[in-house]
């Protein structure tokens, strides 16, 4: 095993940071990564909003509900961006661009944008820094698009709060791997419960250091709760995006 | 610079792979890897199908129009996964699961499929193995579909092709970073010709690997093509969504 695997296979979210600031190198050596991931038909769909406002970043950790995204000594902010191929077309005398009308150009773009996310992580984490994902900022998603700005043809996708780890938290165990690897075609399971009686318990003995130590319920019972959960603002995003101009 | 850092900085797509086989050990590493990523909500929203059938590579090269899928050492396929998550609701006796009626479930998988992606990219990257996205599967999501048997709320995310490799393509050239890169706000460009003259002429001397080392077209140019083209496929991928289950 390398190092590289060695850190990917060690990976865990940190969401206690020391005040200690990442250095403008480092942040700028993080977007150099996250350019050089893969991006579909290398259009570079995305956009990368690093937020350095204190007052933004409080909002933010606002819409999130995680006051650790204050606290974080980076934060960036990746988007869809389907606005900038849309303008360069325009300029180029495309009338009608293809972005509204279909989901394409909206999943190229998340797709662009998770990538490189992913990389940042990868690069953040290889110079022993901790990061966190920060799905929570669709919790609304419309208040994070006024927030930034973000024009027509743009979205959201997704936080990534980096800094200096400030906690240790246990390895976090993982589904069964023949639960989530099929050969060939999906693999059909009549009933999880078989599976998931020892995945159940290794969950169980996981300690959450997001709330004072406590242990954590079972895998199941976690989907359980959250698949009959539909909080408002996510209710919302399929409408947030026809705002945006996708899927018109 | 580390090790890790200069692996991502060097990420090129490998589309030419050497017949060697990538052995079941490694294979067993890249998922895990996969595994190891952070996931929304630590929900797992993702499957991982492994095409080891020559048949069904040959059938997805096609879908493609890439002739090299079906030559690659190894292919996986990633997929949006609410199916599992669902049934262990529906098991725990959750009637109306909350995976229809909006996006978020579509994009939460969505999300785990991609950060786990760029995972098993790096991972097979740092062993030597090149590696290739494939988008092109979404050209006919229909049929892939059908083709690995995907269940309601599960829906096919990205391609991923790796292999020995055998070709040195050119590192290509990425916007400049002031293009991607904004601070605190969106920040609107009235017009880009002037951000792109030097990157337009910078991206005209890459040889292209692909099309018998002819040069290729500015960025602007290719972007322009592409904003203006509206492929069946593509166009339908809305409407294969709601025949997945999601957005209904």
């Amino acid at each position: 095993m390398n190092q590289t695997i060695e850190t990917l296979l060690n990976h865990k979210s940190i969401r206690k940071f020391k005040e200690k600031p990442v250095s403008a190198e480092i942040i700028r050596t993080l977007v150099e990564v996250a350019q050089h991931t893969s991006t579909s038909n290398f259009m570079q769909s995305y956009s990368i909003i690093g937020i350095t406002d204190p007052q933004v970043k409080a909002k933010i950790a606002k819409i999130g509900n995680q006051p650790y995204i204050a606290e974080s000594g980076h934060l960036f902010i990746l988007v869809v961006d389907q606005h900038r191929n849309a303008q360069i077309a325009k300029e180029n005398g495309v009338e009608d661009v293809s972005v509204s009308g279909s989901m394409d150009r909206f999943m190229i773009g998340y797709s662009d944008a998770l990538l490189a996310t992913q990389n940042m992580i990868v690069a953040a984490e290889s110079l022993g820094l901790g990061a966190v994902c920060l799905g929570s900022i669709l919790n609304d998603a419309k208040e994070m698009i006024q927030l930034l700005k973000l024009p027509e043809y743009t979205f959201p996708v997704l936080g990534l709060a980096i800094g200096y780890p400030d906690q240790e938290p246990q390895l976090k165990p993982r589904l069964p791997m023949e639960v989530i690897y099929h050969e060939n075609e999906y693999q059909q399971t009549s009933d999880f419960s078989e599976e998931l009686v020892a995945y159940n318990t290794e969950v169980e003995t996981y300690y959450d250091l997001r709330d004072a130590n406590k242990r954590i319920d079972s895998f199941s019972k976690q989907i359980t709760g959250s698949m009959s959960r539909k909080p408002a603002g996510r209710m919302a995003l399929l409408e947030y995006l026809k705002e945006q101009g996708f899927l018109n």
